[in-house]
């Protein structure tokens, strides 16, 4: 295998596969970047036991030459020491393996010689089934993800719960997580030829919208029985599902409530923010809700050792009843609100024991709910 | 005690005392922030066992009334809650504390109460001779700890050698800082009527670079037995100064070299860099320099079980004997040589096994010495 490379490109690539590949595996050869040289282009592959990213280097690049391979192999390569060997490289970057994986890279007067591995002891990757596939901006993906993926269950209790559960049908994405004590709910329009519901895990996809937050394009996204398999052009990300079956959400939601309440999404952000400091001395960060007569609420929180806060925001507007107190966990109620992109939010409470459900105003396209804690 | 003060400004003055308070202390009322307000202005403290910060807050900054205080007393605040809450709060703070020691912290509609500490029971702070001062600007302190500090030893195990000695003398303040193995050496012009030498911990000196980098002033610095303090209008820090003799290093210079070179300060910066990531393997992190016949310098280090780097540097100019084979510690190499601001400089050798003296090119003020290293 030989080729020479602009030295950008080649960095950015390895970058983004490196993602996928750590350091603390049982496999020696895990700890390494698969690259792949052809006629085409080159391939750079990383991978963990949770996903694997892909990376294509095309030979032109906006009309621009980045890339010339003189002979087509493959070999893996330390990734610790390549990234860092071909960051501190200047200008065009030039790779050689013999037939004993030994790796030459040459830049200008700089000589490094590093000891490969034989790249057909590489895992081989998933096969994927061209035909079926969802179509999502990668903007629609990374919104539906951030809005939903920091509710999954931190506990392997249920490694179900631990993902999020994506279920495809009619053109429709619903994006469902749940720790059990609180649920986010996104739905999304895509094209789509598929029907099905997976559980993809939420270190994987808090790993892909990193990586594809650059990508501004169209994404197709391919299930097989054990990967979501997500592609953009140059880059592709295969994610192990989690096996099991996904609990029915549908019944949690709550049909008619006691208080409906309209507040700014961002002055209950600050002041549920405050309110956390002194929450923490609690097990479910208490925070506390009450609604006055005046069309207002207070939120308050206190610590025996350290002290106590108190504020009052004004209520947009009120229906249904006027007195309500509720303890609910600040920290996942920030986590809702932190995902709300919306103005304006309408908060259902169903009584004191009874979850609250959090809406963003004109928008029914997603929604969290939270259970009450007890302060007593 | 009671005041109403700018957010900002408090915010600012929190989060520089804050520096020196830490969570990990035997001693409770040193997690706080000392608060003492008067007619004048806020004073505010923070310390540790190593050193002390005070930040003056006075009632008008840039023709704009910040502060007003209506009661004069102090307090001790919890610096974690105190800098958490002030952070979050807009607009102006209204701070009043009552003969308990209950702090009521308001800003609008959000009202805090915290439990402070008896300000009686902080510790007082060292006494400072008015009349004995270094006259130093605030650039020129830095870059000497900047040039030196790095060069301190990490051990324990000579409590002299972790700290700079700082040597003033004849308006000329000469820091010196060694680990045994290497040694870096600054002096620096300025206004004095001191006469002494002390030795100052480099965690002070890091702190203290950190929190004068904006001052951009004129700085009095003060020594008493046990305390260095550098003051500058609104900014106090106190550092306590480490007991015992500091070696004579003065010996150690070597007075005649067998070979010199004048090279590329970046150069040679980066070709070192791109060594040391095959000479972590060994314990001294072994670089090997080999002046090559024609006017060059070949860097290269190798480790059996990744590989090896190898490349060659172009001489500017030479003196003395040119075959040359030294091996020394790359990452001591490269401390050095991020420390001189110079393009150029000039390493002289005294043989396989003497120390190289690095010096920047036209600049007589600082150098560097570093011991070789047996490369078997």
């Amino acid at each position: 295998m030989e080729f020479i490379i602009d030295n950008e490109c080649i960095n950015k690539a390895i970058s983004d596969v490196n993602r996928a590949v750590s350091l603390k595996t049982t496999f020696p050869i895990l700890t390494g970047i698969k690259i792949i040289a052809n006629n085409n282009g080159l391939t750079l592959v990383g991978s963990n036991s949770d996903f694997i990213i892909e990376k294509v280097i095309p030979l032109m690049i906006d009309g621009r030459k980045v890339l010339e391979v003189y002979n087509p192999g493959s070999v893996v390569i330390s990734a610790k020491f390549l990234s860092e060997i071909v960051k501190k490289l200047p200008e065009k970057i030039h790779i050689k393996v013999n037939e004993k994986h030994l790796v030459t890279i040459q830049s200008n007067e700089i000589v490094t010689n590093l000891y490969g591995f034989d790249a057909e002891e590489y895992p081989t990757l998933p096969q994927i089934d061209e035909n079926k596939h969802v179509t999502i901006s990668s903007e629609d993906l990374i919104e539906a993800i951030k809005q939903t993926v920091f509710a999954v269950s931190k506990s392997e209790a249920r490694p179900v719960l631990t993902g999020v559960n994506m279920s495809v049908k009619d053109s429709r994405l619903k994006c469902v997580a749940t720790n059990s004590q609180r649920l986010a709910l996104r739905e999304v329009a895509i094209n789509s030829n598929v029907d099905g519901t997976f559980i993809v895990p939420s270190t994987s996809l808090n790993e892909l919208i990193k990586i594809i937050n650059n990508e501004h394009s169209v994404l197709n996204i391919f299930f097989t029985d054990r990967y979501m398999i997500c592609k953009s052009n140059t880059l592709s990300f295969f994610s192990r599902l989690i096996d099991g079956i996904y609990p029915n959400v549908s019944g949690l939601l709550p049909e008619n409530s006691k208080t409906t309440i309209t507040l700014s999404t961002n002055q209950l952000l600050k002041s549920i923010d405050r309110a956390c400091l002194f929450a923490s001395e609690w097990k479910n960060n208490n925070v506390h809700l009450e609604i006055m007569n005046d069309l207002k609420i207070q939120i308050s929180s206190n610590s025996s050792e350290i002290g106590k806060i108190e504020e009052t925001l004004n209520i947009k507007a009120i229906t249904g009843e006027t007195n309500l107190n509720i303890s609910i966990d600040g920290s996942f109620l920030m986590d809702a609100l932190k995902a709300i992109k919306e103005e304006e939010i309408r908060i259902s409470f169903g009584g004191s024991m009874r979850p609250i459900l959090i809406e963003p105003i004109d928008n029914l396209s997603y929604l969290h709910l939270i259970s009450p804690v007890r302060s007593y």
